[in-house]
């Protein structure tokens, strides 16, 4: 299909909003709380204007610029510096520092646009014969360097724009199936299903801008994952673009034809093959939802309860529990909640740490849904209930994380996330180092970092860590800063859990995948990624 | 550990069963219907004796079998004819042939017994130093050639029996894990957890006799997988010798740490190294377990309700639905009902063609089962209920099959299974296809086939179809009746649904695998196997 180029101008931006600029600043409160809990002295740092960005002429060659507008017309294949500029990487808190101008920013040498499957398969073929790199590119949302245009050994790179692959091809509502194009955006897959009544389910925080085939190169996981399962879970089919042609794996729920090569393609980042088309399990879209914040005494005494639940089946369909760092963030900054007050109230009922606890249930019916929340309760004891309106605003708030960070890297802070996951049993220990590495290289004289964390991610077995950082930037070496307490966290979590539980490999925890599948998975790996893509024209510099 | 050698006697055998003859014979009144609905003139066809059975000298060098008793000790290194015939391939209908003397029986060179993953990476290393094939061997209940002591392109084979890896080696309540060796018996491992109160909650037909390394080499599903998913599904960890050295994957419920070696690990099939050790999730075991029978009417209408129950995650632990034939053949063969009554009584409740369907719950107690129980009642509408009874006859002959197979086959049958899966809007059409090409190919002037099906794993977007074959025996060519029996249900498969839900590819559907995964699929694999097993001694033969 067609889209207007001109669509495509959010992707040129030097944060999560459209301007480049935070589209809501920082309440006054917020501020005055942070520079008295952080040592911050708030300053303006706005995103750089573009023109001060540092931009090679592309490297393209003309004549496989020339085969790549036969294939895709062109005007699809785009190298005036905007465009490149646009599609620079992905939205980590280094990215974005990139654009304010610290840091080499990776720009491609042209964006395509191709406008189906067979297109891709074609660009791929041309750059795979001219050994030009490419990079997949749906919503860019990566927060790993996953789309940076990195050359490799190649002499240029493309960045190959997936947005005009945004079709449902088929909807199976006996099967409960659908097959969608990989451009397809989360909220536009959301739209198209509900005209059947039909929902995905996928909602992680980067729902908005991300897409489908995103979701399946990175193994990505949502907010509801207890509910829908992770995105891994929902894919029954892959269609993958190669150098070597087209691939297309799964024809069936399971099977036992060998390995299961679905998973194989799930989290390949790139690095396998273009995924052009992903089917996916789809599910009546539910009628009821009730959100609820509950507060529970410590991290310790909460994993018990969300472990409890996990392993009674009795998890809502969205349950996440914030620890006492990130519960007073959370709710200092909603500005909604006088903490003293609330602070008193619940040391009146024996909570001395206090830890918010959002369970957010769901249902085709009324009956449905309370069932599963009565089956959730059962386990939540002594928590106290704080009722359905700090479960709203957990709710209407569950996408703004990249908005708040905009918001925060604009008055001078450090701020990102990263995540892990391990077996119950390891979880506090995790919890520990992880926080205890971030504490001790990002405190200095006048900067005291919070480092808070959440499980929203809950399995049989174990659970998923998210911590979020927030310091006063090193206006110095801003890069420096968060590298060095990146590598200390990675270097804290490497033998007790995974260096990614949602956030897949990228650049950034490249280094750290031999650790964690041994030498000898990097070594299938790197088989696996020669044997589709000889010329290694794949996403550059990702995965292996 | 030290097992006598004796002990394995029972892998010395022409059937399921130790003796290598039926322990149960055939009932009379089952031998007359048969001979009424099938065509067949019983009469006997017992077990060769192993005497009578060709089997070459062992070509194991000298020098090989010296290193490897230095691993393994001497008296673990088995060379004689009968150790060599225990271990000559698994239990297919055509394995079972080859044992009664139709066709040739694939005899290893040597029988290796390693006592711990340590000594089965040395065995490994050795192996491949000198060239000699490893046919990894567990419980040695493969239906698809998978443990054929095949040589490939080796002039040796050795077949690495795992039975004395049979430890549990730790179990972590907390997190509902436990970390088995690869031989460890299902039984065996059920009877470990109990001590622990907990239960893994596999069983596949093969359970009595199957490992949990083969549990997990072939992508096995359990009969209660509604309840406790596929093996794969509990797969959290594995262990592989591989002849580059050790290799273990699995370190979190899950992962975003590029694709997910383990599925890549399950199912393998002993082609990209040994499983020496299997980290599986793990449940606490069911107190309250009530089993049903219910009769709908027709296939069709059958899997409406199974597909009702599947979307709505309503199916019982264990649900199987058996269409008109399979449960006209099972009433009659258990002998319990008299047919002709039944129907009667069926047929006043307007069903005229009687499929019953098995439905088991389980609970912690007996609310929680009882529930269980009334969320899958709303889905029956118009069954019959058989009551308990019922369910408690599947219930106590559910790992009968492979006996009663040996009883068929002793009075002149050919008995076989084969199995697939796709989505629910094809399951008719495959069914349909399958069952017509088996017909089509066993009907002759005086044999009539029975085509027997049932659906016994389900899932929201499909389910299995697992079809039983009884037919009088072709005496002049048994096996080429039923290889072509098997290719015209093979092809019929292919375009509709897997080639395999449960048996894996081993040999038997090696040919089909391209059609399923694409020959880039295939190649992927090669790439793997060579890159972890560059001299090719891994099972050499299987999968790719």
């Amino acid at each position: 299909m067609n889209v207007p180029v001109d669509h495509l101008d959010h992707r040129i931006r030097g944060g999560w909003t459209s301007s480049g600029a935070a589209d809501a600043e920082l309440p006054a409160h917020a501020s005055r709380w942070l520079s008295a809990r952080t040592g911050l002295t708030p300053r303006r740092t706005p995103v750089a204007p573009d023109s001060g960005l540092a931009v090679a002429e592309s490297e393209l060659p003309a004549q496989v610029r020339a085969v790549l507008g036969s294939i895709v017309g062109p005007e699809h294949v785009l190298v005036e510096r905007a465009d490149r500029l646009g599609r620079a990487g992905g939205l980590s808190y280094l990215d974005l520092l990139r654009r304010r101008g610290s840091g080499e920013l990776p720009v491609p040498d042209a964006v395509v646009l191709p406008a189906d499957p067979a297109q891709v398969q074609r660009v791929v073929e041309v750059c795979a014969e001219h050994g030009v790199g490419i990079v997949p590119f749906g919503g860019g949302t990566s927060v790993v360097g996953g789309v940076a245009a990195l050359r490799g050994d190649k002499s240029s790179v493309v960045v190959l724009d997936l947005c005009r692959l945004d079709e449902l091809v088929s909807v199976d509502p006996v099967s409960r199936l659908a097959v969608f194009q990989a451009g397809v955006v989360a909220p536009e897959a959301e739209r198209l299903l509900a005209a059947h009544g039909l929902t995905l389910g996928h909602f992680p925080q980067s729902y908005e801008r991300a897409t489908l085939g995103g979701f399946a190169a990175t193994r990505s996981s949502g907010q509801a994952s207890a509910g829908y399962g992770r995105f891994e879970d929902m894919v029954e089919g892959v269609r993958l673009a190669t150098p070597r042609g087209e691939w297309s794996v799964g024809v069936a729920p399971a099977s036992a034809a060998g390995p299961d090569l679905r998973q194989l393609a799930v989290g390949s980042e790139g690095a396998f093959g273009v995924i052009t088309e992903v089917t996916v399990r789809v599910r009546p879209a539910p009628v009821w939802q009730r959100y609820e914040g509950f507060v529970v005494d410590g991290f310790a005494g909460g994993a018990e309860v969300v472990r409890a639940l996990a392993q009674a089946s009795a998890l809502g369909t969205v349950t996440r529990l914030s620890d006492p760092q990130e519960t007073e963030v959370g709710l200092t900054l909603a500005g909604s909640w006088k903490m003293a007050a609330l602070r008193g109230y619940l040391k009146a009922r024996g909570i001395a740490e206090p830890c918010l606890l959002v369970i957010g249930w769901e249902g085709q019916t009324k009956h449905e849904m309370l069932l599963r929340r009565r089956s959730s309760l059962r386990f939540l004891g002594k928590a106290v209930r704080l009722g359905t309106a700090a479960g709203e605003v957990w709710r209407h708030g569950r996408f703004s994380g990249p908005r708040q960070r905009d918001a925060l890297m604009d008055v001078g802070m450090c701020v990102e996330t990263l995540e892990t996951a391990t077996y119950w049993s390891r979880l506090g220990e995790l919890r520990t180092a992880v926080r205890d590495a971030l504490v001790a290289s990002l405190t200095t004289g006048e900067r005291r970092p919070i480092v808070a964390c959440h499980i929203s991610h809950s399995y049989e077995t174990g659970a998923s860590l998210y911590f979020t950082t927030l310091v006063p930037r090193d206006l110095e070496d801003p890069v420096g800063q968060w590298r060095d307490a990146k590598a200390a966290a990675s270097e804290a979590i490497v033998g007790l859990g995974t260096i990614t539980h949602h956030h897949a490999t990228g650049v950034d925890h490249a280094a750290y995948l031999p650790g964690e599948i041994g030498p000898l998975g990097v070594d299938v790996l790197r088989a696996v990624r020669r044997e589709l893509d000889p010329d290694g024209v794949l996403n550059p510099g990702k995965l292996v």
